[in-house]
């Protein structure tokens, strides 16, 4: 008999595992959201069960909790889990121990932003796993490895790491992404033509990541007349050219240390 | 007859240049440069002639002079093309009068980062072109059009606002990605694991850019508990510190004016 995992959300994480699981051989059983017309399409869309309330999920295997950070408690203290189920919650920053200590418990952890709108393919978002014992985790393991070619562990400290730097290597990221565009914008320049420079910083990030990256640029060349230019440039925007300013400088002195 | 381009320089641009020309109806006709073991490694490996000084350039139809910021005017005092060959430079912040009055002039700007050892497709490079006058544009937007599908034109104004963009979406995203890996490393992760992450952020933003970016995480949330948890990680280290609060602050701001 197949295995069977209940999704508890709606949102755009709980959106993408329903499609992985719908391509393993676990059988996803049933959607549990508050928000009903999402949970529902979700249910409709992968063709299982769903459920408004966690107190009247059906019996699953394994149970993911892929609700906002501060619901995940409220949530899970709805659940009845069956004996010997197991149940996780999916967020980087969230120890496992707000799950209460009497479900079989873990956390299951992609490091993959998941915006409205982009397919995701989930083989290769690398997914995080912690557990409560070493039996757990044999079977959170071997249901992550039909999802994802890469699953590790990782304790409530690493993950909180691989959060904070998935905030620098995204969410800041993408703010200069948009300070970027809005540079251009402000003079009529389609901010398509930075798509290529954009791929291909990120490309050669994703290649030889264990690698010192090689820095271009003016700040790293101290490129002093460049700068100044830039920075006369930025006048106008103090809190640009304070960014400006602090990642130079960083930039500089980090290519002085190699 | 094909028309012939001398490229004066050695550097990484200039590499990708001579395979671009290779490529196309024009011949490339000598790589001239004052590191000569360089210089005649780019000649060698595209079978054309080699100089040291561009005093003594052979005859050619574009010469494209891709050195140093700093060294273009001194490069280009030396040069003695022959009557209606067109000179141009390839740099984002230099303005088109750096090379004398007395040539046809114009400037080539490639919008791409070029780090060592990696390979680019200059069909997908975009081009940005100044010219003195109307006829040097055409003929330099033909040449342009050969080696790239993106070729516009852009005064000094415009490039050094390309430029200042192409800073904070890759320069600066690039010191995201080394500040990301370097708080996995320190707790001994394969900072490898960033690769999809930093992948799929690119692509949506080079797939989206006129639309406002979707920004994730805490910062955009104002997930005032997670952020207290990564401020208190980065604690040990203020620059990082004071970077973690003004883009935080910044990509809360940007998303209230939406």
């Amino acid at each position: 008999m197949r295995l069977g995992v209940t999704i508890i959300g709606s949102g755009r994480v709980a959106g993408s595992l329903c499609e992985a699981i719908s391509g393993s051989s676990y059988e996803l059983r049933e959607v549990c959201a508050r928000n009903e017309a999402r949970g529902r399409a979700l249910a409709d869309a992968f063709g299982c069960g769903y459920c408004a309330d966690p107190a009247y999920a059906a019996d699953a295997d394994i149970y993911i909790i892929s609700v906002k950070d501060d619901a995940i408690g409220e949530v899970a203290s709805r659940l009845k889990p069956p004996k010997g189920a197991i149940v996780v919650h999916t967020a980087g920053s969230v120890a496992m121990s707000a799950l209460p200590g009497s479900f079989c418990r873990g956390v299951f952890y992609p490091l993959q932003s998941f915006p409205e709108g982009r397919k995701i393919n989930f083989r290769e978002v690398p997914l995080f796993l912690e557990a409560d014992t070493p039996e757990v985790m044999a079977r959170l393991k071997a249901f992550a490895s039909e999802l994802s070619y890469s699953v590790a562990e990782a304790g409530s400290e690493e993950r909180a790491r691989l959060h904070l730097a998935a905030v620098f290597a995204s969410n800041f990221t993408n703010h200069m992404y948009a300070i970027g565009e809005e540079i251009l914008r402000e003079s009529g320049i389609d901010p398509k033509v930075l798509g290529p420079l954009i791929m291909e910083t990120a490309a050669k990030a994703a290649a030889a990541p264990a690698a010192r990256i090689v820095q271009t640029g003016p700040a790293v060349r101290g490129d002093a007349k460049t700068m100044e230019a830039q920075r006369r440039r930025l006048s106008s925007r103090p809190e640009l050219l304070s960014l400006y300013e602090i990642i130079s400088k960083e930039i500089w002195e980090t290519s002085k240390k190699i």
